[in-house]
């Protein structure tokens, strides 16, 4: 079997289920609970790799469906993986692409052993097996790999619910499988995840766990959340699947989310998260503050001379007026789009930051409550 | 009279009319020639100034047209001006605008004492005269100022062209008039330009510029050129007016140019230019190198793990490689714009300064045809 990823346990919270650890690979330590801004085609969108160390980012996330379409595994073979084409000399985590199969490719096809589909670019025909999206991630180099998983739409039927969870056990088995038999194309450890599904079902879910864990995964993912369901559900599901998932592997939530989401989950054991909410949020003028989101387009901004965050050390808020940023904005400027995204990455650094030393110093639970009065959001 | 601008010759060029000087301004020293990166909107399309400092960038060229419409006076007024808006602590030169008002305003017209005009954005109707472009930029806060004069399109009538001219010294001599009669906004001393027209008419340009010098201008403008007369025109023109200027204030040619077109107009005694090309043309994949330009998106950097220039000092060349960029350009990654764009921004002051060291060093002549050898243009 392969190895666990090396995860060590620094700190357990006394009042939640927060924890403190960190990650040790190749290209660094990591310090855990951590975010990824998402690179899915290779680069967080208007942000340099110095710019996103600089923000104090510890990983990207990037994605094989994407890569694998563009710019392909044959020029990512070339320049030895992922992290130097990007120039990116961190960690990388790649999904999968399963979701990105069944959210953008036309004409997809899943069979037992794996999915056929369509580009979503040309049309042209490809097809994905747990076997294949291993070996596209051995060629990409993330250190951290996520298996071809079946998750399907929020409405879907129990039936399909169930099927979904069987096929994922069976496909996390065959990657495990290929993974054990091939090696690194670099030379650097790779782990590969298992992710859970079984959608809002608390049974489904106990069994996807149950059937991974037999797996001996690197460490556990939970997928299928954040795609629409309450938020009640996300928290009720990630509650069962955390205590489920062994305490000696990081958890990853896959796709939370908003800074309220991340305190939230963080009390609950997770340890890992990704989401597009800053990039893309940033681009739609949203801006990311301790006292919640700002919409930098509104009109009482036009003449507002303060930096869009107090204190906030980023490029923006260092250099730029609230009134300059809505001007970029208001004329179209891409320089708008930069500024912006480089605030809400700094913003979620920061806060993962905050969130890591509150955990240190025992004092988790009071210090989420803070963040959730301050940032508008009622603490349960 | 207004003083002239603190210019001063340092070393003139043996063997063409090359020359090199300095401005000293208030917010800083320029070294003659040089190249300004054009910030239309108040921004340089896709940089921070922290970027544009770092490139090597002296000046940043805007343009009151624009300025006036977005973000508007009363905006620029609040924040002290331009400078502490935009974050560039360097010098700045505004355009009146004139140009724009005739390339981009709806039902413009125009009469003796100024010109009436509908925004090309909401069709409000504005007027400016030459009074009202002095007071814009005097609330704008360049430390050089152009004029509003009257550029007829390239095919107009002679007859059109003539008047062009009397108008334009009629407007020189009311902008002289008001500048001398009003004060600087915030403080720093500030230097009103002008621009001298007539064409591609050597007597109409002879015109022009001596009814320009009687009004002892701060320096000279040679205006519209790079409007799609010939390159003989152009630098015949050039040529003409560069000598009719004084040696003791610095010459500005508007609106060009291309690498090659820069190099030949400082032979001719030219030491000012600005330009979108650097920047547009970084928008459109063409990046600038010293063996001409290149177009990223040609299939031949597919697989170029190359930097776009090899031994660039820019934050492009330093950390990805051609088929990177290529990548941003397929994939429509706003970061391949901002990345090709700091590159050609690097470029050109890299050239500009390049070009500074040959002229002190008095050999102008023999790196210029080495430099348009290998560029790829002939010497001449």
């Amino acid at each position: 079997m392969a190895d666990p990823i090396p995860f060590t346990l620094l700190h357990k919270s006394s009042d939640s289920r927060a924890r403190r650890g960190r990650i040790d690979l190749s290209r660094g330590t990591i310090q855990t609970p951590f975010f990824m801004p998402v690179g899915t085609h290779a680069a967080v969108k208007t942000q340099t790799a110095a710019d996103l160390r600089r923000a104090g980012a510890q990983v990207v996330l990037s994605n094989a469906y994407h890569l694998y379409l563009r710019p392909g595994l044959d020029l990512l073979g070339r320049t030895d993986g992922l992290h130097s084409f990007m120039g990116w000399d961190g960690p990388i985590l790649t999904d999968s692409g399963g979701y990105q199969i069944f959210s953008l490719a036309k004409l997809r096809k899943m069979d037992a052993d794996g999915v056929t589909f369509q580009s979503h670019l040309d049309g042209s025909q490809h097809r994905f097996t747990p076997e294949s999206v291993v070996q596209i991630q051995r060629v990409i180099g993330a250190e951290m790999m996520m298996p071809l998983d079946d998750c399907p739409p929020g409405d879907a039927a129990p039936e399909t619910w169930r099927e979904a969870v069987e096929r994922t056990t069976r496909w996390a088995r065959r990657s495990r499988d290929h993974f054990a038999a091939t090696d690194s194309h670099y030379g650097h450890p790779q782990y590969l995840f298992c992710i859970v599904q079984g959608g809002t079902d608390p049974d489904l879910r106990r069994r996807s766990a149950g059937e991974l864990l037999e797996l001996d995964p690197a460490a556990c993912a939970i997928g299928g959340l954040a795609v629409g369901e309450p938020k009640a559900a996300l928290f009720d599901v990630t509650a069962l699947v955390a205590e489920l998932l062994p305490e000696d592997r990081p958890r990853y939530l896959m796709g939370v989310g908003t800074p309220a989401d991340i305190v939230r989950a963080v009390s609950l054991g997770i340890d890992m998260f990704d989401c597009v909410l800053p990039t893309r949020n940033a681009r739609n003028g949203q801006l990311f503050t301790p006292l919640g989101p700002l919409n930098i387009r509104n009109a009482r901004y036009r003449h507002d001379l303060e930096p869009v965050q107090d204190g906030c050390g980023c490029d923006c808020c260092t250099t730029i007026s609230r009134a300059y940023l809505r001007h970029l904005f208001t004329t179209g400027e891409v320089l708008g789009l930069r500024l912006a995204t480089a605030h809400n990455i700094w913003y979620y650094m920061q806060l993962l930051a905050a969130l890591r030393r509150a955990i240190e110093q025992d004092r988790y639970s009071a210090w989420a409550a803070d963040f959730l009065a301050t940032y508008g959001e009622p603490a349960t």
